[in-house]
């Protein structure tokens, strides 16, 4: 039977280093504040604020709520950005996205300060990351894949560690991570031929394809490790990963469940985002 | 034996397509021109230089040279860095590094104006290779090597290319381009185990180590095609790339020579960047 890399976990070690570095930013009487910028009210951003208002109020974390309307124009966005940038109470600032469509989100995220930028949405940050410099800002769901990897002691240096997804927000960054820590890199995605091939030969392989149950035992070996960021509804409307976890589960070393796996360690980076903001500025 | 994939068939195809724009430029009045700027009077500088310059004359872009003390102060080269930016007879600018050590090159770096910055030394020209928005400037030495896949009708869809190299200026930004393209790509270097089997089961192999003759037959295949990146003097003193090229010439596909490959692409790229930059300001 593989072992089973729950996020909860991570989350919790994560955490427990979070609260002594709050003390002591409190103790110097300075609170970590992360402004959540929304405008409408998509159900699905008013999910996942209300997750972040109760992990950030456990930790000790202040949250100031921007709600706004859907038809809020660039400029206005952008001051209330830029307010929130000379707001000194401000540690970070997380921009809900994908941004209503009349928002041009280039010019928001380059409004963001690079400072608050917890989220990494500013393309300096990105850079930072593309540059191999891990001083800034990563982004919350490659960030969250790789912490599993750390606080499991699992090793880097020199493996082979396949991705597959190449976007901007997940793909890219995760690559630029994992060579940072030695690893060797592949990344994949819809047009790689023979992916099974690939991935059977890899230690690790990180997915975020976003088609359930996809990958079955035919793309692992019994040494695999499996980081599984995709996140889909099954033909039954139950969430998923890309992993289809009951065939491969006694099949492979180490799998992420999903849910519960990833996903469950992405607000916590977040936050960890708004008080490492908070010590640098502190 | 193999094909040799020589870089001046590449350069004069690439050049002949530039000499059409420039005459539209000329047309509407308009001189293409590239501003460079070099501190002290490094040889290896100088002989670029003229490189440049001589290229750039025989396609009729202009050149205006800004040489400098060593000594000059971060302060004294942004200023002289904005006099071109607000120049609108410049084209591009040019600034050769590695820049003397009393100079913060990050300033530098994020003092040139994107539009101009035909050497893709500003973080948001990086940032845009990285989105995959290949509107921007892409770095030469990477663009090079791409174009000579492109110009040998070297088809990248699908295909696994693996990239020994994992530096800002070549491997990483490689690497984005060749996703743009569709390919999977590996990305490996020092601390990678087993490379020959790696580069052995790729289609091509794009190395920069930067180890003269380093990459001998075990480490290709019958139908591997090479691009050799990398740059170094063997023992005897003689230039040579990453491949021992006499071992591996007679047992793969397609080779690019060193000298005469990659390096004689690269600075045609930069004047292509140069032009590209001017039709944008037009």
């Amino acid at each position: 039977m593989a072992e089973i890399l729950r996020g909860k976990v991570v989350a919790d070690k994560i955490k427990e280093k979070m609260v002594e570095r709050i003390k002591k930013l409190n103790d110097k009487g300075i609170e970590p504040t992360l402004a959540i910028v929304r405008l409408g009210e998509d159900p699905s951003d008013i999910s996942y604020e209300k997750g972040i208002i109760k992990s950030a109020e456990k930790l000790g974390i202040k949250t100031v709520i921007k709600e706004e309307e859907v038809s809020l124009k660039t400029e206005e966005l952008v001051n209330i950005i830029e307010e929130l940038n000379n707001d000194d109470k401000i540690s970070g600032i997380l921009v809900f996205r994908p941004l209503p469509k009349g928002i041009d989100e280039e010019v928001i995220s380059k409004t963001i300060s690079p400072e608050k930028d917890v989220d990494c949405m500013n393309p300096l940050n990105l850079a930072k990351i593309f540059e191999g410099d891990m001083s800034g800002f990563a982004p919350g769901t490659p960030k969250a894949a790789i912490e599993i990897l750390i606080n499991n002691n699992i090793d880097l240096e020199g493996k082979n560690v396949v991705v597959i997804n190449r976007s901007l927000v997940v793909g890219k960054p995760l690559a630029m991570m994992l060579l940072e820590k030695n690893a060797t890199v592949t990344i994949c995605h819809s047009r790689t031929k023979d992916l099974d091939k690939i991935t059977k030969d890899a230690d690790i392989v990180m997915t975020a394809l976003g088609r359930a149950k996809f990958l079955d035992e035919k793309y692992f070996n019994k040494d695999s490790i499996i980081i599984d960021i995709g996140v889909s509804m099954d033909e039954d409307g139950k969430m998923s990963g890309d992993v289809d976890f009951e065939n491969v589960e006694d099949k492979v070393a180490k799998i992420t469940p999903v849910p519960r796996g990833v996903g469950s360690v992405t607000n916590t980076v977040l936050l960890d985002n708004v008080v490492k903001g908070c010590e640098k500025r502190a």
